[in-house]
């Protein structure tokens, strides 16, 4: 099962589960990958930049991913394989391919410029992959510090059939989905599936603007699922009140650098982490901001009762 | 009337006004100008990043500083002197002090990195504008690329006795709040005024960790007023209602690069601004973005009266 | 007399000669002047980023710029007008050319990444200079932070008719002007000046791949004049004997930020400037410093009796 | 054999060998290995930005380091073991003290800004490796966009113990080597070896600042060692008068980039190297670079008869 240009809803992006030693915790991964599945999730993307990958070592990275696929067996499973190198992205991709994976998500490094640069190091990854390999395009700005214009987009989605997906983040970045679905109309760009990151913070109008869903990994992604659906229903204005609900929160987990302490701490208080604990280096959650969370989480469940969570 | 380390409340950032042909529109400088003094501003900065102070001459910046200083009588205006080069900056320091205003902001170039570049640009700063001016030091990571450590703005707050406030805008920021008070509280750093920026996106938390007030932009300055009244007055879930109903909005003009013109476009909805124009260069609001502005606005309308506006 | 694409040679780079107390030094501009006169140049550039322009008020700027056009009449005299917004450009711009200036040099904003954000920001510097007012574009990615591949300077070229040189300090950037001339050889883009910058660091090679010459502000600038000279008179290998006598010193004095005491230093040890005196922020020469370039001069000496100076 | 502060003399950067189609070239690892034991090199650095580490799979880095070591056993083998996460870095820095590496080198990730982000990066990393494991600290901010100030490495060195050298190659940086070196002087700071890099591009004058002597690739090695061995016998203006000879060259291969593929091209030509080849993603050598390169080095020829290589 390939990923294709038809991926649609949400592919929530699945955080790595440590214990406090700093073990994986594979019942929580079996946990997590199970929620996945009974929310209505898509699809889903592990080893991420918020799945913590840059820590994990190689057979490491291949076991988790091996062990989502495996579970999740009727959701296509995409796993991020960016590298500083090639020999890592290709022996990585080679493992959870032939694992069962649907495809790879690749990040640009933060030292490309200019136009031909950027489309010059996906001809070179996907020469590093192989073509037949389906690859998701991360256009993330504000971690990679590589801006991709939406010419340098459809450079990338001409010359490279395998990119099956864009993973949107650009901030601000409405326009740009508006730009490439309007290039889509006029049959100027093939199509491609559109879902978008940033925590999801403006899903609401992306998916007016012409997203096909979301791929970030917020803690409730069973919310994400319910605004897609609700969104793509015609019910806007539910679909708006349903996320600005959460926004509060959202917003506080979209925190660059302590964001996955949130998200994991969210994440463990519904039950679905066995704890929060994350690799070093990491950014503790102190207790004023835990303290924060938890106001957070109270007033949300006066409007979503998923948020009414048990003390701690 | 000097800036002192007593400031507190709200310091809106001015935008400047201009007509559709980029003549400064006077007449809507005066009318922001009551407006502030009519919602319970405590203070007004000007020419600040986004009052499009680069794209002013020397004149124009030293016209516009003056004339609401004049205006705003009763009220500390702060102006935003940053420049590239100490020679401007200190030509239009001298100007706008002399003028009557109550100090002056700087922001860092974006060149710094190491502690020891950035004290000693604001040693250099401070030598250039007078050691008698007081100084708003802007952290704004985000568009500076400059990362303040707590301990630099100690080493900073330290050594200038003119630096009496923080335009606080660091992003993920609360722990530094919380960190500079924690010093003051063990007599580790002198009091300075707390005012946060980054178009209040976090003020609901930032007044509980110790923050002063606001000093952004927001194109509903009333809200911020009322925010930090009621969070100064203890009624914490109120404070937290009436923020919560704006932040839809407030994210959407939170954008880098398109925010200034959702600010003015919602700033000319309310009648304060004769025109949303920009000088070049300027990102347009495309028709798509002006609707889901109205949207917004609507929908803020069912919580807030403020933002029922007249059909344009 | 206007820039043209004809330009060829070598634009020494003048700094902006100070007293110890930080005013202009303007019998060391008439030196200077005279000086480039005297060796050989075929114009000159004034307020480049290391003629401190920064530093200078607007009408300091201007007054410096209109004292070296005045004064060297025959020669073609470009101005550096890069500035934080259009407003401050088009104001210099409109001042120098009314003085007689050749044309003005423009350098990208840092913050430019894609190549449509490089484009635009030359459209719109077209659009408030005027489009006649020749203008050299400025390509100095170590400095400015933004990378122009060749495609993005065709692109300029093609679209701007005003853009009749290119201030080429791209390091490295040898296959850049061969692939530009490449162009131009196969009628793919008009014929533009390319004079090359970065101190001279790559000038022995820049010439025999197409260069026109130099733009840059070494402290021999006869040196240049000689090594462009011997080139283009096709006597090679004394072309790379003469520069490769300078290249210790040129290289010490090619590094950033220290770099213009060491030139300063030297233009006053030659007897051209009274001070070797920067504004502030300035790099100062050490004790140490000073003594490593009287050593390279004093070994240069032994090569190019230019460099056998009077003890100071 | 642990790396300690007493290191000296030059620590060559090796390349790592490649036949064309992307293997490694063993048998050139071997004869590097020999020929930097012949010219007096006191120790190897492997596994460097340069000997492309981040295109080796973990075995291949595994097995060439552990070669190197093996063979070149009287020397003191220092592996670069940087890596974008401590899982990584942890992993590959065990095997290779296993296999008897004499220490390791971590150059910081590219995010780090201020002083306390970067003693922090250095104190989890040393955790994460044990702190038993002698390190260098790389300083190498044109690469890394990581400005490290004298104060920033002084508490690196204060607070980790296991910090036994700097490898500096900050531009300018003369001046931290003076500053460093007095602090030492006065007892403010414990001794630490200094060892340049840059390709040595300023190696003349950083000997007689206080450094130790060069850890970098130039391609003539045995040019640094003897530099390096006249500065020390305070031959002066003969170690001046042979790095002179190598200046245009060494100035050449110092081009960010492409200074790799010159750099295998001359050990190629010197027969060290059976292929210049790199791994993708690569700069390739033009041919009228390689002919400026074969110019370069009939013009040194002259002056060093190493240069004088048979035609290829």
């Amino acid at each position: 099962m390939l990923l294709t240009t038809d991926a649609r809803g949400v592919f929530p992006i699945a955080p790595t589960p440590f214990f406090e030693d700093g073990r994986i915790d594979t019942a929580s991964v079996d946990r997590l990958t199970d929620f996945y599945l009974g929310i209505g999730a898509t699809g889903i993307t592990v080893l991420g930049q918020l799945g913590e990958a840059p820590k994990l070592e190689h057979a490491e990275s291949v076991a988790v991913a091996r062990r989502m696929i495996r579970r999740a067996a009727q959701l296509p499973v995409v796993v991020g394989v960016s590298a500083p190198g090639f020999a890592a992205m290709r022996a990585l991709t080679h493992e959870v391919m032939t694992a069962g994976a649907a495809g790879v998500m690749i990040a640009p490094p933060h030292t490309l410029r200019s136009d031909d640069q950027i489309v010059g190091y996906y001809r070179q990854a996907v020469q590093a992959i192989g073509a037949d390999v389906p690859f998701v395009l991360q256009d993330y700005p504000l971690t990679f510090s590589v801006q991709m214009s939406p010419g340098v987009i459809r450079r990338i989605v001409d010359e490279l059939p395998s990119c099956v997906m864009l993973k949107h983040e650009d901030w601000p970045g409405l326009e740009k989905i508006g730009t490439l679905r309007g290039w889509e109309r006029e049959g100027a760009l093939r199509h491609i599936a559109i879902l978008c990151g940033n925590g999801g913070l403006f899903l609401d109008y992306e998916m007016e603007r012409g997203a096909d869903g979301a791929n970030t990994g917020y803690a409730f992604p069973d919310m994400l699922c319910d605004v897609v659906r609700l969104s793509q229903a015609g019910q806007r204005e539910e679909a708006h009140d349903l996320f600005d609900a959460h926004l509060p929160l959202l917003r506080y987990e979209q925190q660059p650098g302590v964001g996955l302490a949130v998200r994991k701490y969210v994440l463990m208080r519904r039950g679905l982490l066995a704890s929060a604990s994350q690799r070093q280096p990491a950014a503790p959650l102190t207790a004023a901001a835990r303290a924060e969370v938890d106001h957070l989480l109270q007033r949300l469940a006066r409007r979503d009762p998923r948020a009414l969570l048990l003390p701690v």
